[in-house]
């Protein structure tokens, strides 16, 4: 650890995290033994020092038949925020195991955004007690917020913010502020909105704070606004505070009124959800959270690797062709896994960057021809090398000048499809509004095997090689 | 495209966009055609009510050989906002073009961190001259912040903040802002230090906002902070920052003093490069963008193939030594990819899981054994499901039971150690300071091709299948 890494650390009033913020396994395995031990105060006494994110990630450290005893013994540290900080998983179970008007006290503390959160994943029949013991303000809020779809930004939004009409001054504004407690607290821009409450303009903090209280809203208010559509997918409402940097946006309705605002810190986990979710997708690992019940993860992935049984198969069969053929050269059989392989490697490379490319919409119409050109060059030169390479190896290795021949031509055939599945393929399923990430790989690594199998037997049957 | 859409796009200042705020194909064409046509007046018209993130869209999805001309045609739009949104390897190439006076100026009207960013690719000769093309102040702070390593805290902070000390009150600080006109414009949060400079505490702006004229910054703020060395990688700032939901964040040097300030717009993109990293890592594209130059990729892509080549070779080399077999019952040649073939599928399920899990910090030494084990128990259930389905399957078809049975046997066993690799491989590299998503799949792959065609082989022929 660097000297300024430690002078971090003993500043941050955390030293039961190390240097990569997470808890030291040495903190988790004290604060278990405490509740082992019975002894409830121990275990509140360590974590109570603990940021919300940590108090969370202990619980989520803890063995699952830990949980219960552990959350018991810090039942008051364990608040909205933690909660809301909490992997969905690990959350929902806990959930599961409060009262209806323990969860509605919770959900009361929090901003709607939060509150729809926890709320969102329990039965409708749990949901429907929570909801009447919450008061009519807040069930009206949340209500609302469970209409929209999942995963928009609806759900994604909070109610709590601050709008005001375009001829107030900078001095009205702050006098407002001042004299009504029950406002947000946490905001970074105010909306401005007209009569009928659509947004006409946003104004960040720090002009109002660098403005003269006489200067009006309508002069220091940029015009220019980014609006959230209410039934907008969370995706994209990512990628749009990507886009233009947002800190926070309003959220209208089909009716262009202001119902609510999406703040960064709501965005920055679904940007790393969705950038992350596309390694996952490719491996047909589903939702791929360590925290899954193992039950769900085998049903998701058991789908995928039957789906891959069906595509090798035809390999198998193409193979099968050739039987006669390997029957007179058993070599082929071993040199033919090489092919296949390193084929399904390259179009792997160009698939993930392919995907890459559209999930970050650096890829469009415009500029299709082009990356598929740009592909193929690159394949050219991979398939080269390889070829040479491997061709040198086996020709020398089997003192078979021609069996080298034949692997470099099926290796430069096979490394070429390959770089044109893997952008075709990906591009094709997106114009087809499709996810690339999911389906792309079954259908590049079938390709790539079969088309292995067949240019490198193939290849050696007809070049009369064989007997 | 639903109503609300079209209600927020007739909102949004520009119809060139379409549904996912990408330039619209047609528009894109109209400019180049414009740029073809040499009437660059139209080509300006067309681009001038763009972002300046559209207008980096626009120049990056033009084709390369047609930027140099569209560049000079709407140079004046062309300024720091619009580079900073600029994809790197674009980027680089335009400011190549331009001479040390142009990227001074600038430079110049741009906050540290995206000047920086134009700066840091130059060459050191080019570099040179643009600093000293620069105004002392600009020249230092840019001087300081590439004397930090690249991909650190230092040179994504800005020196551009608000810094007052304790004892102040609001009013005094809202004096202060209104008066001095050269302090920065966008910010969120004001930070609060000692007379050392060293940072005892933060404001969000609302609060302030929200706080009588009289009240001492020191009752406003919140004394904990979460404080970001200057030396520190800029995924664990990215990681800080997502954990515990900031906006902006203090950056201090080695004694503790404030340097300048990370704000949450300027790692939104780290955040998403990172998470989306894993995928083109995993599958060895390197850095994996569709502006590298083709023969970069060439570079980065061809290391992984020939490494992929010689794991392959291991494969081969297995198969090879069962020839005899083989040669006995050709049927086997057929067969044995499909065994390989899932198990690595299988494989890269776990891994792609468990990497996914270390990058966001959810893995670690409290849980890793809890990991295995839930990684086996999942293997263990896809195991039988895929030897159930594949043993049937093989028996029937080649009405051959003991032929099922092997390829059951040997699906089960390659699976279970696909699992078991998936999740140890991984793991042990991030134990090794290694960074998992580089190597594991060359270790994952290789570990179920060679297992998958020795267990199926090797039981083949112990099994007294065969002769």
């Amino acid at each position: 650890m660097s000297e300024t890494e430690l002078q971090a650390d003993s500043m941050v009033p955390e030293p039961q995290l190390d240097e990569d913020d997470r808890l030291r396994p040495q903190f988790v395995d004290a604060v278990l033994d405490a509740v082992h031990d019975g002894d409830s105060a121990r275990a509140h006494a360590l974590a109570e020092p603990l940021h919300p994110a940590d108090i969370a990630d202990l619980v989520e450290l803890a063995p699952s038949e830990d949980r219960a005893a552990l959350v018991s013994a810090i039942a008051d540290l364990i608040d909205g925020d933690v909660l809301a900080e909490m992997n969905d998983w690990v959350r929902e179970a806990l959930v599961e195991s409060l009262t209806a008007t323990q969860v509605a006290d919770i959900a009361a503390e929090l901003d709607t955004d939060d509150a729809v959160a926890i709320i969102e994943d329990m039965d409708v029949e749990d949901q429907r007690e929570v909801l009447r013991a919450l008061d009519p303000d807040d069930r009206a809020a949340i209500e609302e917020a469970l209409s929209y779809p999942e995963e928009s930004a609806g759900r994604l939004m909070q109610r709590e913010l601050i709008a005001v009409p375009e001829h107030w001054s900078v001095g009205d504004v702050l006098d407002y502020l001042r004299k009504n407690e029950d406002l947000a607290t946490d905001f970074w821009e105010i909306f401005v909105v007209d009569p009928s409450h659509k947004p006409v303009g946003t104004c960040a903090l720090s002009w109002i704070l660098r403005t003269p209280r006489v200067v009006s809203m309508g002069d220091v208010m940029k015009r220019e606004q980014t609006l959230i559509p209410v039934d907008m997918d969370q995706e994209e409402v990512a990628l749009r505070f990507q886009k233009y940097a947002l800190i926070s946006a309003a959220v209208i309705d089909p009716n262009g009124r202001l119902v609510g605002m999406i703040t960064v810190d709501d965005i920055v986990h679904i940007i790393s959800e969705e950038a992350g979710e596309d390694a996952l997708l490719l491996s047909g690992a589903g939702e791929g959270d360590i925290n899954e019940p193992v039950i769900d993860s085998y049903k998701g992935r058991v789908r995928w690797l039957l789906t891959n049984l069906l595509t090798a198969l035809v390999a198998a069969t193409i193979i099968s062709l050739f039987e006669g053929t390997i029957q007179k050269m058993v070599a082929l059989a071993a040199l033919m896994p090489i092919v296949a392989g390193v084929g399904g490697n390259a179009g792997t490379q160009t698939m993930a960057v392919t995907v890459r490319a559209l999930a970050t919409n650096q890829l469009t119409q415009s500029n299709t021809l082009r990356a598929i050109q740009r592909e193929i060059s690159i394949a050219l030169l991979n398939g080269v090398t390889v070829a040479i390479v491997i061709g040198t190896a086996v020709g020398l290795f089997y003192h078979h000048a021609a069996l080298g021949g034949v692997i470099a031509a099926a290796m430069m055939t096979n490394i070429f499809i390959a770089g044109l599945a893997g952008v075709v393929v990906p591009v094709t399923l997106d114009r087809l509004k499709a996810d690339p990430a999911v389906a792309s790989s079954i259908f590049v690594t079938m390709t790539t095997d079969s088309m292995g199998f067949l240019a490198f037997l193939g290849l050696a049957s007809a070049s009369g090689l064989v007997g």
